[in-house]
C-alpha cells in the first residue's frame, strides 16, 4: 500500500530546509526513523519493527543522504523518488549490523539528532557505535513541520471538515440509554465528544464539542459553560503573529479564572497539529514560542468538576498572515440531543 | 476500553521476577512506558504520546514501585489495581517534569533501563534528568516474556488456530484476475500470503502459506519448492529444550543450501511471538541462546528468486518439555487456487 509520496519537488525543499536547522543546531546529522518525521520527507512512515529503518541526512550539503533499509522491506519502497532526492540506499540483511551502516561517513566525536519517536532500541545502539551526542531531533524537525505550507493547510481544511459533519451527526448516535465506555448515559448528562483522526492525506482532525443528553443544564452548570464559551474564544481571537505561544493559553484561562473556574481547568490550552494529533507548537504556559503564520493548532479549554459534570470546546486553528483562521465552524453552544 | 487486566497474582509475581531480572542484571530500576511491556506487566499497554506514562519498577524490592501518569489519561486507568500490586501513583499535570517524578528515589549514579519500545523523546529527558547510566531493558523483559506460562500458551494456541481457519479460506479470494497490491494475479503465479494479527487477549499469530494461482509448478520451481517444504520440516524436527537458536536457523538453511538454494534465503528463520509479533526470541545464525520449554517462534523459511518467483512456508511453534509443539495445523504443499 503506497502512501501519498509529496512531489520530488516538495522533498527536496524539506531536506534542505532540514540541512539547514541542523547545520544552525550544531548536529552533524539528522537520524529519522518510521513515523510522521519520515512521512514529512518521503511521503512514506514506514514501519518499525525491530529492524532498523532509518533516513540519514548529513547536515553538510557536501555528503550525501542515505536511506538504510532492511533489504526484504525496501522491495515494498521502491517507488520511492530516492536517487532523485539524491539519497543513497543501503540496504542490509539479517546478520548485518545496521547501526554502523547509518553511521558510515558521520563524524565521530560530533552530535547526532535522533528523530523523537525513534524507539531506544534502536536510539541507544546508534549511540553505542561510538563517541558521538546524541540529541532529540524534535527541536529541528519542528523548525520545519510546524510552519504549514499551503498545501498542508489545505488538507487539515479538508480533514477539520470532515469532523465537523461527523459532529453534526452526534445528535443521531448519542442519546439517554446509550452506553458511553462501563456508564450507561442519564438524562441530564453532559457528554463530551473528542474525536478526530486522519484522512489518507495523513493530516489529522482534532474537535471537540460537549452535548447534553434529553436536557439542558441550568443554573451554575449553566453559567460554567458559557464562561467555557468566552474562554475559548477569546483564546481563538488572541491568536495572530508575533504573539506567544503562552498568551492565548493565557486568555482562556484567564477568562476561567475570572469565573472561580480556574481550578477546574487541569490541562493546556492546545497543542499543534499535523501529521501527528499532537505537535508543536504546545499552547501552554511557559512557552514563549512566537507564533508565526501558518501555524495550526488546537483552542481546547475545558471544566472537570470532579465526579460532577465536564465540558471541553475544542476547534483547531491556523495563524494567518494577520489573524486568524478556525478549521472548525460547528457551533459551540450546548446542543441538547 | 479496558484491556484484559492479568490476575493481580499474575501481575505480581512478573513484577518480582522483574526485580529479581533487573538486580542479576545490575540495573537499579526499570523503567517502563506504553507498549506490549506494560500490558505484560499491567495488562493495559497505554498510550504513548508526547505526554510521559511510565511503571518504575526499583530492583530494590525495599523501595516502592510507581506509576507515573498525566492526570487527565489516569482517569481512565482507575480500574487497574495497582494499590494491590504495591504500585504507587504519581499523577503530574501540564506544566509539571514528569521525568523527574519517575526517577524520585532512584539513586544517582545508578543503571537505569528503559523499556525498548519508549520514544526517545522520553529517554533522552529522562538521561537529562541526572548522572545515571541507561541501557536497554529488553535484555531484563526477556527473560520473562521469552518463557509462556500455561495461559500465555493457550491463547497462543487460540490465535494460531484463529489464523488458520482464515487461510483455510484463502482460495475463495485468492484467483487469477484478482489485484495484489499493485499488479494482477496471473494463472501460474506463486502468491505468498503471509498473515496475522492479535486476539483481544493482546497475542498474536504470524503464518504464511504459498498458493499457486490456477496451476501447479513444475520443474524447478517444484522442485525447489518441495525441498522448501523439507526445510521447514527439518527445522521444526530439531525443536527441543537445549538446543541453540542459531542451530534451528541451520536446520532450515542447511536443506536449501544442499538443494542449491542458499543464496535464496535471504533472512533469519523465526522471531518469537507473544504479545508482540516479532519478539525474543530470534532463530537466527550468530544467537546461541538454548532453547526452553514455553519459548514460542516462526519457523518460516523462504525461497526468493528475484523477478521471478517466491515461496515461504511459517509456522509458529511452541517448545515443550521434550519436544516441539505446532501451533498452526495448515497443510504445508502448495495449494492450486
Amino acid at each position: 500500500m503506497h502512501a501519498t509520496v509529496p512531489d520530488v519537488s516538495i522533498s527536496l525543499s524539506r531536506l534542505d530546509r532540514l540541512r539547514a536547522a541542523a547545520a544552525a543546531a550544531g548536529a552533524g546529522a539528522v537520524i529519522v526513523t518510521p513515523g510522521s518525521d519520515l512521512r514529512y520527507l518521503i511521503g512514506v512512515a514506514g514501519s518499525s519493527f525491530e529492524r532498523l529503518t532509518a533516513l540519514v541526512v548529513p547536515s553538510d550539503p557536501g555528503s550525501a543522504m542515505a536511506f538504510v533499509s532492511p533489504a526484504l522491506e525496501y522491495a515494498g519502497l521502491r517507488h520511492l523518488p530516492l536517487a532523485e532526492l539524491g539519497v543513497e540506499v543501503r540496504t542490509w540483511v539479517d546478520g548485518e549490523d545496521p547501526y554502523a551502516l547509518a553511521l558510515e561517513g558521520i563524524a565521530v566525536g560530533g552530535t547526532v539528532a535522533v528523530s523523537d519517536q525513534t524507539p531506544v532500541l534502536h536510539a541507544f545502539r546508534l549511540r553505542d557505535q561510538g563517541s558521538r551526542d546524541h540529541v532529540l531531533a524534535g527541536p529541528i524537525l519542528r523548525e520545519l513541520r510546524m510552519r504549514k505550507d499551503p498545501a498542508e493547510l489545505e488538507e487539515l481544511r479538508l480533514v477539520g471538515a470532515a469532523i465537523d459533519r461527523v459532529h453534526a451527526q452526534v445528535g443521531e448516535w448519542l442519546a439517554p440509554g446509550r452506553t458511553e465506555s462501563d456508564r450507561v448515559i442519564e438524562r441530564g448528562d453532559l457528554v463530551v465528544v473528542d474525536i478526530g483522526g486522519p484522512l489518507p492525506s495523513g493530516y489529522n482532525s482534532d474537535s471537540t464539542r460537549t452535548y447534553a443528553a434529553g436536557l439542558a443544564p441550568i443554573g451554575a452548570v449553566a453559567d460554567a459553560y458559557a464562561a467555557l464559551e468566552q474562554a475559548q474564544q477569546a483564546a481563538v481571537d488572541a491568536v495572530r503573529p508575533g504573539v506567544t505561544c503562552e498568551s492565548i493559553d493565557e486568555a482562556a484561562r484567564s477568562v476561567l479564572r475570572d469565573a472561580g473556574l480556574g481550578d477546574y481547568f487541569i490541562h493546556r490550552t492546545g497543542h499543534g497539529i499535523g501529521l501527528d494529533v499532537h505537535e508543536e507548537p504546545y499552547i501552554v504556559a511557559g512557552n514563549d514560542l512566537l507564533l508565526e503564520a501558518g501555524m495550526t493548532f488546537s483552542i481546547e479549554p475545558g471544566v472537570y468538576v470532579p465526579g460532577t459534570w465536564g465540558a471541553r470546546i475544542e476547534d483547531i486553528v491556523a495563524v494567518t498572515a494577520d489573524g486568524v483562521e478556525p478549521l472548525n465552524t460547528r457551533p459551540h453552544g450546548l446542543a441538547v440531543v
